[in-house]
């Protein structure tokens, strides 16, 4: 049997880490959103493809939350000195794999050198782009319209979101190992992480050619609530909710994907902090369970329980209607 | 006055450190060999303009002999975790140059950003490049046609050199600062700075419009031997010599500059440990000191040596034939 895991940065990670603790090697396919990545000083940076290849590794910054274990700043602290732009902190170590992406990207594909790159650290497991092809998310706040990365890491997601554009995304088509994962007769179920609803998931499911295939699902769709008791646990889906006239709570996050994206999940993971709620979701299958991660016993825990879940829930497939 | 000193690396950068300490700020223009320069992970890698920088700011790395003091190599590590390529050593810090400088690349020149870095790490001297357009050296050898880097740092100058191939050099103009420094009216002297005759210095002089210019040049030119009891203190000069047919000693650097040069010295600093040698040397001016830099003070000397021993030397200036 297969998984298919759709993941955006950190908290998607964190559940993409305890899918691959559990299932054997080469059974999850971890599809990543690439609408963040951007290119800073002529590099391509893939923040959410690296987070998920870091921490599937074993090598993220568990007390940052971010970026690689034992980094050094070298290489800023000069930037500085050079009057160079250091509001997105480039690690010494993380530069290797922007320098060498960009290198090899010039003749490969961006799903090659993953997937490489994943071999190379020890993953057993694929971590494959949503696309091989350039999607990059735009902003529209009361700010103006800005690249992701301005919205998210210069201005710390202060601005008002109004709306997001995703350039490339009617272009871009699904990569290789997305379109496999998706048609693997051997599939038993997708699970959306606990990422930005939005921000992650929208761009990844909205990929040319994956609605189609997602409407004629055979196999169920459970995503794991990113809000808990009210918050996200990291990044601003709480914030944007709000900013979208939607309360910030699991039952709006499963009214969102049963509604607002047309079913896109069947059975939804909520915090049992939010236990109470469950009467409230109307449209999913519901599963409370403790999703806070904190160490990679949480992680496989809580991986083991959506797994479960999903063998209790009916995928729920709905016509097509639309191009393609 | 002015004094216009042509530099490659190491070697050069330590005699144009010794101008910078007994000149008044701004009185020193360095035109820097850009022939070195190349690309690496897409960064734009300007040898010997950093080197020459890093050092009149006081930052070089004394011990190593190049690069950065303090110098951290984490990326390096990352990258061959990544199995990316090594053999060229950025530095974390040195990484910073390339990646500020590349972004800069884009909207200005390299004389510009030059001199912008020189500014902000405390360089009160002219830093130029020779020329803003690019020059490539490529190496011919008995193992093949190679560009400069993989000759100089991939393969450790181990082939043999059979000739040398500036390209780019028709096509490059004389930067506006090696210009203006040529044709200041104040300029008192021009010193060839002890680098690589045919690496470092050929290219420079040969910048097109600038051969010219220094035919009918009113002030002196000294060359500052690069070659110390038959060996060079830094770099494959001697051994280039060899492979060339010429003898590694101060008397073939003279003839060097005299003849194949057309005349492009009219003095020579020569080590005292060739003091003998001096009687051969028929075509410049002679004079003897301690050309060995191992501080400041022995740079801070060596330059006064040099700038006093320019004023008792003529100028030889001789009828430019060809094309300009």
């Amino acid at each position: 049997m297969t998984i298919l895991a759709l993941a955006g940065g950190v908290g998607g990670a964190k559940l993409a880490d305890g899918l691959a603790a559990i299932l054997q090697p080469g059974e999850l396919t971890v599809v990543v959103n690439t609408g963040d990545d951007f290119e800073h000083f002529g590099l391509h940076v893939s923040p959410d493809i690296d987070t998920v290849t870091y921490t599937l590794a074993g090598i993220n910054n568990q007390e940052q939350g971010w970026g690689l274990a034992g980094e050094t700043w070298s290489c800023m602290a000069a930037l500085e000195r050079l009057g160079g732009e250091t509001w997105f902190r480039l690690g010494d170590h993380d530069l290797a794999t922007h320098l060498e992406r960009t290198r090899r990207l010039k003749t490969e594909t961006l799903s090659a050198v993953t997937a490489d790159f994943a071999v190379r650290l020890g993953i057993k497991q694929h971590i494959v782009p949503m696309s091989d092809e350039p999607v990059r998310t735009m902003v529209e706040t009361d700010r103006g319209n800005m690249p992701f990365q301005d919205y998210f890491v210069r201005m710390a997601c202060a601005p008002a979101v109004k709306g997001l554009t995703f350039n490339g995304l009617l272009q871009a088509r699904p990569s290789p190992g997305f379109l496999g994962a998706l048609n693997d007769p051997a599939l038993e179920a997708i699970v959306i992480c606990p990422s930005n609803p939005f921000l992650s998931v929208l761009p990844i499911i909205s990929v040319n050619g994956v609605l189609p295939i997602l409407c004629k699902r055979t196999v169920p769709m459970i995503v794991v609530s990113p809000i808990v008791g009210g918050k996200a646990i990291k990044g601003p889906a709480a914030k944007i909710m709000g900013e979208f006239g939607m309360q910030a709570s699991c039952v709006a996050v499963a009214g969102y994907y049963a509604n607002d994206l047309l079913q896109m999940a069947d059975g939804i993971v909520i915090d049992s902090e939010d236990a109470a709620e469950a009467i409230r979701i109307k449209d999913l299958d519901v599963h409370v369970a403790d999703t806070i991660m904190r160490n990679r016993d949480d992680k496989a825990r809580l991986a083991r329980e959506v797994l479960d879940f999903a063998r209790h829930v009916a995928p729920r497939p709905i016509p097509y209607i639309g191009p393609l």
